[in-house]
């Protein structure tokens, strides 16, 4: 059995590893068009901030390493253009010698990851506006950064990509300005629908957020970066403009070869992570997964998920019709921390319950994470949002200096199992002391408040 | 209707409370024979040590602010001597006039706590030698420490109390020995079988812990305490003594009454908080509750498990034939941090799993709490007890500088719900990010260990 898995970012390598692990006599090939493979996409802030050392902080794992330590083969700088899924075949081109072949597989693991998206405004190819993506980016901004008189940064997005890197700017001495539509910052993904915890930090931290967007980007004759135009009419000067405003599934490649598409763009997939073309299973970013609160299905690009959909794929086609897996509906955990400030979010928030059709109601309260008169405690926002009437827990949102990332944590198995408010207020025994946590726990405190304003 | 509760510490006022909003117009009436109630116990050590102020601190509420806030009336300094449970009569003693009466009550909920254990050791009574267990003790500890020349303080049992209050006294810059027969602190309660990292905190701190225990207290001609004898023939010279070998549940009036005593020899209650005796309820530290892993009835005195005891108790005293409310066994989760270690632990250790007559293996890793490379990150090490077999999760021990507590706390719902070793691993979405969780979380490391350990 020949197994093709397309794409060696993250999904990919796990996928291929799991594959192999599966089917130990199967010739598992992943094929990565980049010169990289296993790159740590969530710590590019971090490297650029200059946290973490050199670029070698980036890579999980080389080539090499996966090659002989999982046993899968590894193809790097080959792009597979086309796919006959019907006819096992893959078209592929080698990136460093121009030549095109084809190659036959039994099962196809598509692994194509997503891309950032652009703003689509005039002037985004001037020299010194970035995405940040993939390694190669995280080099160029360190290059930019080091090589240039950069003085001010526009950091066009406010979501955890925008956040993070408005705080490596500031850690670098820099001055950041954060363009956002919605005068906020984490206003989506990362939902802090009832607390300023963190817009007042990153304000504290003279990182200026505008409720603009940019619509052209200016730049000097030799075509570097020097101003950028907003929706505003203003003009906002600068010596380089990061764009995180999100990312878009690759699905190219699937959609050309037949695939059927999801509402959100992303590959349509069963709880198999099985596409709808035969033989070819589909994880990470580029393919929708099932949310556990009201089963819509999402494109949910982070690390955590994409290991789990890879899992699922690569058992299920490496299967000879034994024992396959399936996908377990994502809770939909966040968390970011910068500018001092934790927050984490779990399932949906206030606006996408609504958005998805549920009666919900939110419960906010403001306590602390410690004993109160503990020295070190800290206030802790939490809001949960529960369905009416039953009191299901559908989301949370927590933030605050410390402890609120892995209070996220303890609502996932509630999330993803559909417990009460009433089950985590009355019935779950959450660890009370002092230094840690205080007699009732933020939680639990937002869970007594869920459970009168659910009403029943 | 008239309810009687008797004990007014922590699960007491919760009782009451709870009794009061489940049957508005019946007379609630709770007895205290101290002079305060709703103690925050938990505090005493950072009470002792100075980090909270004045002993006010220690008061959560005041009789006054319950009677008008809840609507029950509080007895202060009045004792129940006896209990006729078929007749529902109570006698009571008012402590300061010496006075005895008997009272009518149509329900009786017992919130009687547990005392502090004693050593049963010569030369016991001495001045300087402490139990901390209510607000007098907190305050006779203080006092002692700030009018005697205090220098060196001889801790016996090395439990959370023994190490907070070692912590305590080396933050007033005095010396600390723990006597524990076991030669390590959190041996029991606070399982620490996989980790060392908060034994070597604590000689880091200069604080010897010694594989003894005390076999006679010595005093000077004042009675003052001046050394503790041990069982190696040691003498340790000292000018104070903390007696924390754990509690007691004080069940003299139930069991005078007739009351059924568990295998613990804490009262026996069903999962309605009901004790063997007619009309009467039991809550808190004097009761036997069922724990999730194994369903053996335990003591477990900790204000979490007496808050929600209480609340069944209440609830079920309070009915008057319709909904009553059951006791969902505990996970058992319990958290400390000391000298800059956080212990956080959930249900059933090895020992413990092994001593209930589960076939049970451990699961031991050390990883870390953030990203490897970013800055702050900590060692952590946790341990997963789970059944062989099935991988059931039985229990879990987390060690760490920081993020412990909060991931005893994931694991209590899983825990309680049963889940096993595969479902951690596989299927829950704990968060990633570097500033707060590494790729992989490590329980979910720690899990996927246990699910090859379990071996299926």
């Amino acid at each position: 059995m020949r197994i093709a898995v397309v794409g060696g970012l993250a999904a990919g390598p796990a996928a291929a590893a799991e594959a192999k692990r599966q089917a130990p006599d199967a010739e598992v090939v992943m094929f990565e068009e980049g010169r990289h493979v296993s790159i740590g996409t969530c710590e590019i802030p971090y490297y650029i901030a200059g946290h973490l050392g050199g670029a070698d902080a980036l890579v999980v794992n080389t080539a090499e390493k996966l090659e002989r330590s999982r046993g899968f083969e590894v193809r790097l700088r080959e792009r597979v253009t086309a796919l006959d899924a019907r006819a096992g075949r893959l078209v592929v081109d080698a990136l460093d010698y121009g030549a095109q072949r084809e190659e036959r597989f039994d099962r196809v693991i598509l692994a194509t990851g997503a891309r950032a998206r652009r703003l689509g405004v005039p002037g985004e190819d001037a020299a010194g506006v970035f995405v940040i993506r993939d390694l190669e980016d995280a080099q160029a901004v360190r290059l930019w950064l080091e090589t240039e008189s950069v003085r001010h940064v526009v950091v066009a997005g406010g979501g955890y990509i925008g956040v993070e890197m408005a705080e490596a700017v500031r850690d670098r001495g820099l001055q950041a300005t954060i363009l956002d539509p919605s005068g906020r910052v984490l206003n989506n993904t990362v939902a802090c629908e009832a607390s300023d915890l963190m817009d007042r930090a990153v304000a504290a931290a003279g990182v200026a957020v505008r409720a603009e967007k940019p619509t052209e980007i200016l730049a000097d004759r030799a075509g570097r970066v020097r101003a950028v135009r907003t929706d505003a009419g203003e003009l906002v000067g600068c010596q380089m403009v990061v764009v995180s405003i999100g990312v878009e599934p690759r699905t190219e490649l699937a959609v050309a070869a037949g695939a059927r598409v999801g509402e959100m763009g992303g590959l349509a997939v069963d709880d198999r992570m099985k596409t709808s073309l035969a033989n070819v299973w589909a994880c990470g970013d580029v393919a929708e997964v099932p949310r556990a609160p009201d089963g819509r299905r999402v494109l949910w690009p982070l690390a955590p998920t994409g290991r789990r959909s890879a899992r699922v794929a690569a058992r299920n086609a490496a299967s000879r019709g034994g024992r396959a897996d399936t996908f377990r509906p994502i809770a939909g955990g966040v968390a970011v921390k910068a500018f001092g400030i934790e927050v984490g979010s779990v399932g949906l928030s206030l606006a996408q319950a609504a958005d998805a059709g549920l009666d919900a109601v939110a419960a906010d309260v403001r306590h602390w994470t410690r004993t109160a008169a503990f020295p070190g405690s800290c206030p802790i926002d939490v809001r949960l949002v529960v369905e009416r009437g039953a009191g299901r827990l559908l989301g949370g949102q927590i933030v605050s200096a410390e402890g609120a990332a892995l209070r996220a944590d303890v609502l996932v198995p509630l999330v993803q199992a559909g417990a009460t408010a009433r089950e985590l207020a009355e019935d779950l025994d959450l660890v009370y002391n002092p230094p840690v946590a205080p007699a009732v726990d933020p939680l639990k405190v937002a869970a007594s408040v869920a459970v009168r304003r659910a009403g029943r």
